[in-house]
């Protein structure tokens, strides 16, 4: 029988609807073809444990092997005429490398917007996370019903009503996506593996822009206070990690969830801190009292201690800026802005971004 | 401070050896550019589970809440000037799409070399396992240290020797790596649950050419009975789930390692395999009567079965061949043919079988 000439699997249009699975269609590209340099995939980072003894290789008895664990595992394209710089992404709680990949409704995500603009990408999977899912620790993993806890959390409404004029894709098959894209956590979440086999990527690589998410954004802290070579950071929606001099860490800040306490470090690391150009942007549906609503009360606590941090960096010297996007006149950004429906005028933010500090 | 014209991290020459990390460096390039008509991914498949109720968004219990699970992950790439028919690639135990990536010295692996020759690849995390990590079952993963039985069991030798001509590299680096791109079930393996899943991608992206590697060489077959859009296949060293007519199903064979059992399909789902080329392929150091070393007595058996099951097949009209790359006079191949040392020489023969029988 004739074959049709090839088309990839996921129609969308520009408007985020996603076409019928099956349906081969031409002519929905969005965008000239990228030209990569070099393509390829490597760990970095992690440690060895091992079995003390001596391997028998007659009975394969656990004396004397080893196991690698805790590393990253890292995807990087370099495109042709690639900037100095590389972005390198970091995703939040409860996701791998494809936070930064095809959004929910099949647009492009940050990994080929910035390859188109000229930027070698490295997209990483934390240890313990997805295709790095290497633990030097064992771990249960639950498979308990909680995506309408995320929805609510994530903001992109209460659950089963979207907020009003919000940037997440109506569509049931774009939710299902979104449902599909979380993967489970496969050890004990640990900042400090994270940020030391995110370091060793940077002494690896040389000097790069270090793109962090949610969860994410305790384990960048860390890593640009062990390496300099991370020579900037922009997080989107940090939730957790944020650190302190010693003498300066806030009060817990209570919320709808939890309370969200901040650690101290040495007054030298977070000095390095000040060193660097650091960006955290948030999206919509933020509260700015107390709220019941889970999500919106969320965030508020994190976009308030994130204003107290910006303020301590920038009162030794830093330059950390908080961008709260409705206040940029930007509307109906959850907790994932770059791959929200909006997530080329996000993406054009962070390249003003990167021009406005030298970094492009 | 000036910055270096940016090139990736994973330097390595032409006989494998890995330079030191770090060393930034040019004219490191494999070929030409790549050009990229699209890429992305996207979840396929799976289930959903819930817990009955209705969802209270003020407690956020358990109540009405869902959990999707049990699809695969696919990264796909669709060259500029793609030829007609995809190629799927399929993993096997303990490992990701990272399969087909960069190979443990950082030389190009299938993934590239494939798009290089003008095929759209799709690559897969088959459910439950890497970044489609998301299972419908609750799981434990084990830290427990096993790798040297994989040297072992994956014939790069007999730990700590290699085997003398060899095709992996001898380098500390690149064994590290090798250990360091496994990553375990996030779930029960089940057969049936990744060739739904599979089954589920050909539904959308219509026909294509099957790659499967060890323990994806079952889900592959079962793949391949559910959905006519599946053309042929080729397996590299399939492990275990050979599947012959209820009738036929030979008896277990003893080996080293556990005994190797095939299970009995009806006639009708059989004979739905006679109906594409299929291609086997196994390596090196597969002992050709019973030995004492595991590994290669674990694959002497699995060779074994691969013959009668072609025997099967071509016996009712298919058209299935088992090459052993050393009769071929291809030696030192390990249990990953597509990136040891001379994998430009295995896709070749990859190359052959799609041109010989009209797929490319």
């Amino acid at each position: 029988m004739s074959q049709p000439a090839h088309t990839d699997a996921f129609q969308s249009n520009a408007n985020g609807t996603v076409k019928s699975p099956g349906a081969l269609e031409h002519g929905d590209d969005e965008g000239a073809p990228i030209v990569i340099r070099k393509q390829g995939n490597f760990a970095v980072g992690g440690r060895v444990v091992s079995t003390p003894g001596t391997y028998d290789p007659s009975t394969q008895g656990p004396q004397g092997q080893t196991h690698h664990g805790d590393h990253a595992q890292v995807t990087y394209q370099i495109p042709a005429d690639a900037r100095a710089l590389p972005l390198v992404f970091l995703h939040g709680s409860g996701q791998s490398s494809k936070t930064w990949g095809s959004t929910p409704d099949g647009r492009e995500g940050f990994q080929n917007i910035f390859l188109r603009r000229g930027f070698p990408v490295y997209v990483l999977e934390q240890p313990r996370r997805g295709n790095a899912g290497k633990s030097t620790v064992s771990s249960t993993i639950s498979a308990a019903p909680d995506e309408q806890r995320l929805f609510d959390n994530f903001r992109i409404g209460v659950w089963p009503n979207y907020f009003p004029g919000g940037q997440f894709p109506r569509d049931p098959a774009s939710l299902e996506q979104y449902f599909r894209q979380m993967t489970p956590d496969t050890g004990p979440y640990d900042a400090e593996v994270i940020a030391s086999a995110i370091s060793a990527l940077f002494d690896r690589i040389g000097p790069g822009v270090l793109i962090t998410h949610s969860q994410g954004g305790g384990p960048g802290w860390l890593t640009a206070i062990k390496n300099r070579n991370v020579r900037a950071i922009v997080s989107y929606e940090p939730g957790s990690g944020f650190v302190f001099p010693v003498g300066e860490v806030p009060p817990p800040m209570p919320a709808a969830t939890a309370a969200l306490e901040a650690a101290g470090v040495p007054d030298a690391e977070f000095d390095r801190l000040t060193q660097i150009p650091i960006s955290i942007v948030y999206g919509d549906n933020i509260a700015r009292a107390p709220v019941a609503d889970k999500g919106p009360d969320h965030w508020r606590v994190r976009l308030s201690m994130a204003r107290l941090w910006a303020d301590a960096l920038n009162r030794r010297g830093g330059d950390a800026t908080v961008l709260h996007l409705p206040e940029l006149g930007i509307h109906g950004n959850t907790h994932f802005p770059f791959s929200d429906l909006n997530n080329l005028e996000i993406a054009n933010l962070l390249s003003t971004f990167l021009r406005e500090k030298g970094l492009d």
